[in-house]
């Protein structure tokens, strides 16, 4: 973050050099945007990584449908109650009507007015109360994560019917029915295709999605982590490593692209955890090895 | 980053209170590591998407060339000559022999090693001397691209040729493909299955990739940097929220997964810039607008 401190400084150093009615009224620098806002909210890449993993959902889900059609084999997204990550297997689809599951936040909805708001003030840890009150108020700064909208009504239009779960509260079910419909999401109902956490519940998504589950036939499910797959993503007291040799199971990296769909985020959640030895547990390189160590 | 710094004053408070032959000879607190680096090298999100990204390849590549062997009409995924972002064209294919065109760094090998160094360094500004000595010397700390390997493999075997182009020095082309081999990516030929950039000469990539697709019939390509697919993306003086909507453009959202393929990199590049203005243009929430605005 070099580069933005400078430049922070230099424009603290022009805005003292400033006078006239336009010269700042406080010497405050303006704090360097954290990478991570940087790339999710204003890069083409994280805009071209969202749109191919929508279009990759929407070619996935509109050729099972076709092959369930034709009478074929399909195979749910959500696993069996109790399978494993080791040798996964997967709720049986019958003939429940085609559904697919999407996480809310930074899946389908980018939160753009609670990250600026995070991103000017560093980044700082999460916030309840704040966070509570964007719940409420931000539904008119939302956008929809880039090839939501598109993927949506593609899919609609095949019949298949998009779920939300999300940790969302319940008691604000109201505003996140607003916030889905402002970012161009179509409408959500609280308990038959939108699942919030209620109070005093569990974070955990498998109850959810198996409730879900049972009713319908989820073709694919979408998400920005681990845990809008499974929770067994989220044991408690994995290191990351070991987290992220989960995902790399065969069984689990079958299905990255084919029924599960990642969208990138990594401005927040389980994914941004981990000391310099738990990030880098090997190929720890020492530097030059000359005298110019710079 | 306002819980991993306060974990790191935790530890220092606690390394100060040891004593015996284990108690910490200076009372300097780890850095928390960055974020851009526990996601990219650390998640099972950031493994999963690579994954998914090169499966998506993989797969797209074996129908592309399944469709050219019964003669069915194939597109390149090179720009042609002249060809604009608003109405894209592609090189063509003829008789010429199958291959994709990968990146190599964070696209097709993880640069452990170099992350490793500049994540435990608080994520300095790119410094030329030390990534020259990485790309001499470190060939022995990298790690494949999560799905690279899997993948390049299908596609070898399929009659794929994989053709890297990297802004690695031509001067240290022999590394550069110790590199490859070490992340068990292959073997690469410097000037025909892998061209660096040569002394004095541009870091655009498109006249590389012309001179490719001369000889080659490129069905796919993989990258972390929008300038892995045009140079357009790259023009002097765009701001993060135009070149973000040229990675949206129709004719370019179309080829995102189908012939493009993203690999998530929020550590560097040009997708890591931008004031707040600049990261976001537009839905800036005020905050809570109660009294309660901790």
């Amino acid at each position: 973050m070099r580069a933005p401190a400078l430049a922070a400084a230099l424009l603290l150093l022009s805005g003292c050099a400033a006078v006239g009615p336009h010269a700042p009224q406080a010497a405050i620098a303006p704090a360097a945007v954290p990478k991570t806002y940087q790339w999710l909210q204003g890069s083409g890449e994280a805009a071209a990584l969202s749109r191919q993993s929508y279009g990759a959902l929407t070619r996935y889900v509109l050729a099972t449908v076709a092959e369930r059609a034709k009478g074929g084999p399909v195979e749910g997204a959500v696993l069996a109650d109790g399978a494993a990550l080791r040798s996964p297997a997967w709720a049986a689809c019958g003939a429940k009507p085609a559904a697919i599951v999407l996480d809310m936040d930074e899946t389908a909805i980018l939160n753009t007015g609670a990250n600026y708001d995070s991103a000017r003030r560093g980044d700082p840890a999460f916030d309840v109360p704040r966070w509570d009150a964007w719940e409420q108020d931000g539904a008119s700064f939302v956008d929809p994560v880039p090839g939501a909208v598109e993927a949506l009504a593609a899919l609609r239009a095949a019949g298949v019917t998009p779920i939300f779960i999300s940790n969302r509260q319940a008691r604000f079910s109201g505003q996140a029915t607003q916030a889905l419909a402002a970012a161009g999401l179509g409408d959500a109902s609280a308990g038959r295709t939108m699942f919030l956490r209620e109070a005093g519940t569990s974070s955990g998504k498998d109850m959810r999605r198996a409730t879900v589950a049972a009713q319908w036939c989820v073709l694919a499910m979408i998400g920005d982590q681990l845990g809008d797959f499974s929770d067994l993503f989220n044991a408690k007291g994995m290191d990351p490593d070991t987290r992220r040799k989960l995902a790399e199971l065969p069984g689990v990296a079958a299905r990255w692209g084919q029924g599960w769909f990642l969208i990138p985020n990594p401005v927040y959640g389980p994914g941004v955890v981990g000391t310099l030895e738990q990030v880098f547990p090997d190929h720890r390189w020492p530097g030059p090895q000359t005298k110019e160590t710079k």
